[in-house]
């Protein structure tokens, strides 16, 4: 029987944060791995509503940090699964971060993480797939593709000249 | 100058949270003044955007809590300005508790805080007035008044004979 | 057969905290959500120790925050059950703060929170009744019922025209 | 001029906690970490009122652990200076723990923690002597002296021969 | 002048955590986000160490988690400077995790972070070259500049055909 | 059967911690407790690696703190099990704090944990027996006695007479 389809949207979560004395360093900016803490929970949660299952993180792509995000600023996390595989779940992940009473948005930023659903006993399962609706979506849908080969050619679990979908990222000219 | 008036939906804040370990009582259920921590801090954030100032929680109206929330539930609280009185706002927050893989909604709650707007030296200072743009938000609008008469009183700050809004609460007929 | 009374001075517990940086706001003030948290879990001992049973809370009166209690300052909470209703109970909780260096109490305050004791499946069970023991115990032993009256008529529970103790608090003569 | 003399029982604080899941090890039982993480505070802040000064911790004495103190259960600490000695005080502070649900004491125990007294750039400053009001404070008071020797000879800075009070501690008579 | 050069061992650091209840999801197995967070501190330390400067979080790489770390396992994060460029670190940092009364070794990962070492305004500030020692050391040193090209590429700051050094990576022939 | 004898090496554990505002008192140095409580960590997960058992705090020897440690200081604990008897283990806990940035080192610091390894109902439980392998950890495996007879003693579990170790200590000669 073919599983439903779900939408991005049925999937979104906002998350808004404070930024509190123990989230900072001594430069009063947030410290990266609290707000990679905040992004972790955003996108559980967005691909257990997904998959209306527990899910583990499995991975998380490359992140940068651009801009500081400071003492006091408010931070939201916007999260949605682009694009499933079998059990596990490719979550975008977009962040803002605002000084309000300065009425200034501070940062900008994006990731990607992915989940896997899982029964009782840990055991991956089958999650629905994704059916994108606009323009947007359908690009985070087909980039997901070529994102899952870097992960697997990063992990040593599938070869470079496999990677097709990669190639394009790359601008690579089969020759 | 007239202040320039502003929408609740230019406020509108939503925040998720998680329920942890810690967060709950022998019966793994989540205790309320957790959910009330989480409460002022969306409706603070609400209060911030709506007067672009920092604010501090002046009071918090009657709060009943009706069904459990359980750990590992997803606690989504979505808050608004409802209305401004000079310098102080009312914050309407509405609480929704879900069972992800349950699929399943526990809980739906509603709540009033009220916030003073301030400057850098603690000192009150006034805010936007708010437009409603629906109907839902004009009954929130006009229920403001009464709430905050109801307050007032209970703070012993205003005499129950002069809060004319209030009566229609307790239905009752001036004779 | 009759459940033994207890006095309120049996259910008083006192809980102290110091007011750390997580706990405040950009103005070094605790908020407001972290104050109900703390009042939360000394009322929900408070309730416990009256009916030596696990208790959820099921309701917060109107709490007003007056005067801002500073990083540092040092909480002093002090909580009784003041009248118990079948498997509920109301319970007081007095507020103090002071700055000690400066040898300043900086906040006086004052809340009723209302538990239910509820056994291991999470069903209410009956708890002594209260005898209070002074005139200050008495006062809030009387005045509870009218509390009761004006949460269950914002609860949408009972009709204002039948809440007879609550109209002596709107000084309402009935015509 | 000398200084005003104060009571034990002006510097008496009292603090309630509640075991929660991340207090406790994989037993379920309360970390002694926490528990001197608890009792720190709760002393520092009797310190603080004994002397009006910023505190700090100058030492612990042995502390024994007996029995296990439980998730859920209720921990009320006890605090008291029983003598200065110039800018140090020493603090008794008593430590309950109760299954109130089970009408149950679990554990009772005592801890004796130094603090020195210092003014804004951290310099040690003189406090208030104890004046003991009744027998037990009296014993406290007479024992301090006997505990501060073994402390002073345990840090390497007094000789076990000049320790007179603590050699009735061991029962040593001289040659 | 030329500035000093360091070694990897010089910047060593070694972590413990003891994975507690509110580390943990539904499961009782450790959240992804909150072990990206230990990584991010200890990381932060050791490029502090190699610049003896504030360090902020530039970026993360890829991470794959592969077994679940459990309630009471302890995890052992080991974090030391792979490579220098001007001012930014790339930190390596090796993870295990016990369930040490079952003797067992549950999880082995590693993931590298850049730090970038700023002065007290913020501003970028150059930190000492890396000398390796031994032959791990020198892949690690080798391997950064590889890295370092995806990052710039995933970034969008780098044209895929100038990074010679990852084509290795990708095992690709120019032609 | 003889048990298998275990070096202090073997039960070695190194932990790291950034000292984050919510770990500092009003001059933003670490409080006390919250150090004790990281002792408490360290030297439980050296214990549980001694024994391979869950482990219980059974005491905590006199300590004394010298310099403030401050915010933004880095503190490294480790702990060795220094010698075991029966079911209980004594462990050794130094503690530096370093202000990287400005290259100092702050605090060096030394405790004593005794633990109890206790099997799945909290029994008590036999543990391997200590190999010193070099003189300072003979020197500790030897000191070990002594200290324990000062804790019995001050436990009153012991008499002072029969604590023959425990007077070179105090230097006392038997006449």
């Amino acid at each position: 029987m073919a599983k439903k389809k779900k939408t991005p949207s049925e999937s979104f979560v906002s998350m808004t944060e404070l930024v509190l004395p123990n989230d900072t360093n001594t430069l009063n900016n947030l410290m990266g791995g609290r707000l990679m803490h905040w992004m972790d929970i955003v996108s559980a949660i967005s691909a257990q509503k997904h998959s209306n299952r527990i899910v583990v993180t499995a991975s998380v792509d490359n992140i940068s940090f651009k801009h500081p995000i400071r003492l006091g600023n408010v931070v939201t996390l916007k999260a949605r699964v682009t694009r499933a595989f079998n059990s596990s779940m490719e979550v975008r992940i977009d962040v803002d971060a605002e000084d309000i009473p300065a009425n200034q948005k501070v940062e900008s930023n994006s990731a990607y993480f992915t989940f896997v659903a899982v029964d009782q006993s840990g055991r991956p399962i089958d999650v629905p797939e994704i059916e994108p609706e606009n323009e947007l979506e359908k690009e985070y849908y087909n980039g997901a593709l070529r994102r899952r080969q870097l992960r697997l050619i990063l992990a040593g679990r599938m070869k470079p000249s496999e990677a097709n979908e990669l190639k394009s990222l790359f601008d690579i000219k089969e020759v």
